[in-house]
């Protein structure tokens, strides 16, 4: 991956030509071996002015004449790309596949790539009306608040321990531990939510390599293996929903996924989960089934979802503090998770991970993906 | 599929909304039985200020919570939207899967269309310096009657053609023939493309429902089969090509369709080409094998291309005639030969069509996308 922040010397092509070139040479593969590339973008039409991102995307890094696909699922764009280019991989028609996700989003103002971010919700029913998507989480948070006693400090617990987990993470957007009260004191930009329960504005690319795993194991001693990968959707317009406080995507996928993997939620060691606000992990941690609804507030206030706790959620800093250029998320979740099951989380290495799990929403939950990944040496 | 044009009455959900309850219905299968949605769009977030569209149309649809993926290749997401699907039915990973293709493009001037369009293109290297679609293809058709000495009244048989078979399609935007005068009289839009000469800004949808063949052999006794379905990928840019008169992706994705389907270019009854601009077509039934590099222009003016000749071409009425909602077209061209194959083309039924091919190109040629399709009974 590439580092992630407000990347002013880099466009598009350079981000991803980054980190694409990271991740050949991480897995030893050269470019004439890759048969296909897909790749997850939000808004590259809204924010460059630039469609067709992933045939760009070849072109650049010389992959002609190879299939270029580009999807597309809002902030679950590149959770999707890695998806679809596993099914790629599993049929057998592709063989070695790069999965890219790439976003720039420094180039337009903070108003306009709100407005564009607004597209990932119901653009009639709620951006036209006014409400962005810090309004359309605050209303989870309130009604979370109301139903489960969750508190502002809470919330907030979730971006301390995501910021300290960011500054053990050299690609990270932000570098700096922050306290409660930096959290509690900063400007309300949709009550409750205020500016640090909010993830960024940033620019950053991804990319990770799948092939069959017999062939990985040819070119790794440490190779990882994606056992399962669900997806699931939802209404966009959170009024059509029954809840709320759940996002029935994230558990329709991870009931899936448990299933297909054959685990259950206590074998996860590692998650990276989509925490586009602070209230977003909360409803995570409890949809994922590791904690019982109601209870992450209190869990991650009690440090349970804290490096080498009782699981360690966000390692990377999360979108909240490792930065969330949109489409790369996705793609960055699948790199976090896989370095730690390397060994090769550095400072923030989980002990003895062996099973993995990424967590990729669109929108306010339309689309939910979940992928189970295991060492496999 | 829906009547292609200005649809005034109607937004992107309604369309597709459209097009997916004929396809369901022509099909037999109610919604519960759908396990995927595949959609092509290309620049929803430009156009109509939405993202996150095939979550869209599967809340539309009331298909939640079954996974809903987008794809994006420019003019080529709807092909490319029926590769991935086939490729997700092929693999076993789903059984029944819908596929959607569609744009909403005239909720916008024709000036801030062509600039989202410009996007399927570089935006750095070209739009950003004025060349839009037309003056690409512009330079394209330049330097084939350089070459080759294709003419102007050549490219506008092309037109004429499409424009008859278009007033045998209900479906069609363009419901009247016209003469060579016609096109040759029109506006000059970029030398030597003149207005007649270019696809339309449309508004439609179309949508097809995939199954295992001998799954779909219970729904149907015309079952139609998709033999093979390649992509291949080239520069953005047409600077960066080696010739401006083939497109390679084509040329690459037809001879991997050919060869995974086991025919050669004789072998193909009916076809829908990719014919953006009337210069489009000539390139595509050359570089598709159907006559020699050079020899499209004569051959269309000869009558070989027409209804019933030695190779019906876009008896739809094409992109030129029937109208090109961008993200629609891939999907819409196999509805047609889906139609073709099956006797269902009314007035422009192409006699004992036993094999057909559809061809779908994103921006200049990045993206190609090729599928063979049989009559299975």
């Amino acid at each position: 991956m590439t580092k992630f922040g407000e990347r002013w010397n880099a466009g598009l092509r350079e981000l991803i030509a980054e980190a694409g070139v990271n991740a050949m040479k991480d897995a030893g593969i050269p470019g004439e071996q890759i048969d296909a590339l897909y790749g997850g973008t939000m808004a590259s039409g809204s924010l460059i002015g630039q469609e067709h991102i992933t045939a760009l995307i070849a072109d650049y890094m010389g992959l002609n004449p190879i299939p270029a696909t580009r999807v597309e699922a809002a902030c679950a764009s590149g959770g999707v790309a890695l998806r679809t280019a596993y099914m790629a991989v599993a049929s057998g028609l592709h063989d070695t596949v790069v999965v890219g996700g790439v976003e720039k989003m420094t180039d337009v103002s903070t108003g306009d790539a709100t407005i564009a971010l607004g597209g990932a919700g119901d653009q009639e029913w709620e951006l036209f009306n006014g409400a962005t998507f810090p309004a359309l989480y605050a209303l989870a948070a309130r009604r979370h608040m109301f139903e489960y006693g969750t508190t502002e400090e809470q919330m907030a617990a979730v971006a301390v321990k995501n910021h300290a987990n960011a500054a053990k993470n050299p690609f990270a957007q932000f570098t700096k531990e922050i306290t409660l009260e930096t959290v509690m004191n900063s400007k309300v930009i949709a009550d409750p939510l205020k500016l640090m329960d909010c993830s960024p504005i940033s620019d950053g690319a991804a990319a990770v390599i799948l092939m069959p795993l017999d062939k990985a194991k040819e070119h790794t001693d440490k190779p990882v293996e994606i056992v399962a990968s669900a997806q699931a959707s939802d209404t966009l317009a959170l009024q059509s929903r029954k809840s709320l406080t759940s996002l029935r995507a994230t558990q329709v996928a991870a009931e899936k996924a448990y299933r297909l993997a054959g685990i259950k939620p206590s074998d996860v060691n590692v998650c990276e989960v989509h925490d586009c606000f602070t209230i977003a992990e909360i409803l995570a941690i409890e949809d994922l089934g590791f904690f019982k609804k109601g209870e992450g507030g209190k869990a991650t206030e009690e440090g349970e979802t804290a490096l080498n706790s009782r699981i360690s959620v966000n390692t990377s800093g999360g979108l909240k503090g490792c930065g969330h250029p949109v489409g790369a998320t996705g793609v960055k979740q699948a790199v976090e998770i896989a370095w730690q099951l390397r060994g090769d989380g550095g400072r923030r290495q989980v002990k003895d991970a062996r099973i993995g799990m990424t967590h990729n929403v669109g929108g306010s939950g339309a689309t939910a993906v979940v992928s189970v990944m295991r060492r496999a040496d």
